[in-house]
Parts: C-alpha cells; sequence; structure tokens
C-alpha cells in the first residue's frame, strides 16, 4: 500500500490533511478515489491507516482508520559522512542508505573531493529523494539530509557517537579492525562512518581521524568507489542485525 | 596505478600492444609517456606489471617488467540474475555488482518486468561500463554480461549451479531461508540469485521456482529495489567471504 510521510501539524484528531506534492500524487499520479486506503507516517515514526473521504481543488482529506503497529527502522543509529562529489552521486547513495535503514546523511568536503564544500546542492531535490525512497522502502522515519560541511568542522560534533569510523582503502594496513566484531555491538547504539573521495584520505586526514579515536575498517581486497562502499556499509549493517 | 584488460591475442611474449579505446585512454586521458608503467590484466586473470616503451599514431607498445601475484577475485562464483529494467538501472547495478566481484549478470524477463525481453539494450556500452568498472576496482576477470532472456529459458540451464537462490520479499513467508547459514557455504562455490522486479514475483513465479528447488531469502524489514536488494546481496557476500 502506497505510504506518505506528513508533519504532524497536517493531523487533528482523526482527520488527516495532505496537500502539495503529494496531494498531486494522490490525485494524479495514484489516481486515488474516495474511500481508498493509504498508509500515513506521522513525524513520530508512527504509522497509521487512513482512508480517502474527499477531495478539494488543493487538498486530499483523510479518516484514520486504525493505529498500525508497524517498526521496520534498522535498530541502530548509523550516519554515513560521505565525501563530497557530484550530485547524482549523493543521489544515488542518499536513495539506497535511505532504503537500507540509514539515520543521517553529511557530505564532508575532504582534501582530494572532486566537488567543493561552497557548492550549492540542490537540498530540495535531495530531501524529495529521500522522502520518496523512505516511503516506497516502508521505512517509520525519513533519513536527515545535512548541509555539507568540511573535516574538520565535523570533527567539532562528535561526542554524540558511540562509534567512530572510517573506511580506509589500505586493507594491508595493520591498524585496520574487522568490522565484524564492531557491528554486532551496533544495537541500539549510535555510529559515524565516513567514506574518503576516490582518491582516498590524505595522511594527514588520516592522521586527523586517529587523533580524534576514529577506527579505520577495510570493505575487501577491491577498490571500491565511493557510492558502493556507502552502500556496502549499510548493507553489511543490516545483515548483521536484521537478518 | 592504472589497469587495463587485454585480449590474450595482445600479448606476444614479453610485448604487449594496445589500440582502440585503451590507446585513447592512456594517451590522451591518462596523457602517459613513454617509461610509465600500467598494470595488465589479461584473460587468464593474470596480472602484469608492464611499461610504455613507443607511441604510434594508433597504438601503444609495452614492455612486461614483471608477472604481478595478485588476486582480488570472489572466492565464489556469483551470477545475478536480475528482473528486466531500464538501461540505466542495469548500468547502475553493473557497476556496482563488477566491484563487489559477481561473475555474471543475466538480464531475467519477469510477468512484472517494466521492460520487455525483446527490447534491444546497448550491449557494448554494458561491456565498457563492466571493463572501466573492472579495471577500476582492480579485478582479475571481467564480469560476463549475458544477453536478456526469460525465466523459463533460464530455468533450462541451471544444472551448473550448486545454490540457487531468490530474494522474496515476503520475508513473513515461513519458507524464507536465513541466507547467513548458506553464505558460509559458497566458497568456491556456483550460486545464482535472481532478484524480482518492482512488484515482485508473481504467484506463479514462485511456484515454478519453488519446483525448480531455489530457496527462498528475506533481504530485511524493507522493501528494497531491485538495484539495492542486487548490491546488498553482493555486499553480503564478500563480507562473509573477505572481511
Amino acid at each position: 500500500m502506497q505510504r506518505y510521510f506528513i508533519k504532524n501539524e497536517q493531523m487533528n484528531k482523526n482527520t488527516i490533511t495532505i496537500n502539495d506534492q503529494d496531494f498531486h500524487h494522490i490525485k494524479n499520479v495514484m489516481r486515488m478515489k474516495t474511500s481508498d486506503n493509504v498508509e500515513v507516517v506521522n513525524e513520530n515514526g508512527l504509522v497509521y491507516l487512513a482512508e480517502i473521504v474527499s477531495f478539494s481543488k488543493t487538498e486530499v482529506i483523510l479518516n484514520i482508520i486504525k493505529n498500525i503497529n508497524e517498526n521496520n527502522e534498522l535498530k541502530s543509529e548509523i550516519t554515513i559522512g560521505l565525501a563530497l562529489a557530484r550530485q547524482s552521486k549523493h543521489e544515488e547513495v542518499l536513495k539506497r542508505i535511505t532504503e537500507l535503514g540509514a539515520t543521517k546523511f553529511i557530505p564532508v568536503e575532504m582534501t582530494r573531493s572532486v566537488i567543493k564544500f561552497n557548492k550549492s546542492f540542490n537540498q530540495t531535490r535531495l530531501e524529495m529523494i529521500v522522502k520518496e525512497a523512505s516511503e516506497q522502502s516502508k521505512r517509520n522515519k525519513l533519513l536527515e539530509v545535512s548541509e555539507a560541511t568540511t573535516l574538520k568542522n565535523l570533527l567539532k560534533n562528535i561526542n554524540e557517537y558511540d562509534y567512530l569510523i572510517y573506511a580506509y582503502e589500505d586493507v594491508k594496513d595493520k591498524n585496520i579492525v574487522n568490522i565484524k566484531q564492531l557491528i554486532k555491538d551496533f544495537k541500539n547504539k549510535k555510529a559515524l562512518i565516513l567514506v574518503g573521495p576516490e582518491g582516498g584520505f590524505t595522511n594527514d586526514e588520516v592522521s586527523l581521524l586517529n587523533k580524534h579515536k576514529f577506527i579505520p575498517i577495510g570493505l575487501g581486497p577491491r577498490i571500491l568507489r565511493l557510492e558502493t562502499a556507502a552502500i556496502y556499509i549499510m548493507s553489511i549493517i543490516s545483515y548483521e542485525l536484521e537478518l
């Protein structure tokens, strides 16, 4: 069944009002009619089965039929810090990691990032992609898309995380920690996982990350593009915690 | 270091001749000069360090310096059978699963496939994508891209596989097998893993697959798009066998 994320202010007791994009989607894309049912998720992650009761020119009114007791969220809060790349790469990663249950996405300027910090991303489009992927994959929460930042600024706000990790391309490095042992402890914890640019982290960045107690992990013998690395990480976390 | 896949016929004793796209790449994209080094991989998966000795108008000649004893191949032969989808989706999946070590890719028409069997795909472009991803990810073997087929035709050629698996979206189905127990046995084995279309396999297809002893696996509580499902599967196989 089609799912829509709404703001809490769109709910008033048993009545839900939907306008804008979602109104257009219900009316013109899905071509729904009065008495059709949809799933609605509010900002608290609560899911409701709702029935369409009427359409106006700009909005659709629904009545809540019942609360659906369902939670599809990953039992771990994973933030992916991805080296700044082209918008299309961010979009691909966002689609996939949203489906895979990530909590937050932070684009991070690193020395070898192709794209620089002050480049403006189409934030509205990124958020639309997240909303669509969240609805389609039946999530209860929307992934949070942060504004781009620099690595140095990111490191000022890492106290909230239980685990600090970076994917390191030199898998023969003796400091590499086996992620299998880490992931099993992720349940109900918060982890920040950094994925570097195509050219890898610089030695200075590696020193800085090590100083901040980031743990280096390897992702196998082949060289993965940053999109693949991010999706790989979310896949194996889901695998350990959800399968 | 830049890696190039070549045909065995391009090697003659210690001399390698490179023309066409790779010649263009070496000369105009990488802007390499005489005495620069590259890695060259032949059809047997053997890797050589080679030095550029001369350029002509249409080709570059290299001398083999030494054999590099390196094998980055996944220790399991995985074939992904993906429900026919738009070319752009095939391209995304191919890039990712090539990096992740898949052996073969078969586009399969299923009842709910958006795209039909007789649609022509740009096969040359798909093979170019595989070659580029293989070179960049440092593989020893090129993934094999099969022509599109139907599910019925595919089922006539499944004797070669040790494992027959399909990703099933109804994760509450009592027949779902936990893939964790399966993957650990994949080493040195051949597996065919089918990923269905967005609408899922039909009941008839599920019956047919079950009749042919395919094992249904689940990929977690959220609904994954077919691209994500294919990448998820290759990620977790790499995770179990390579990390």
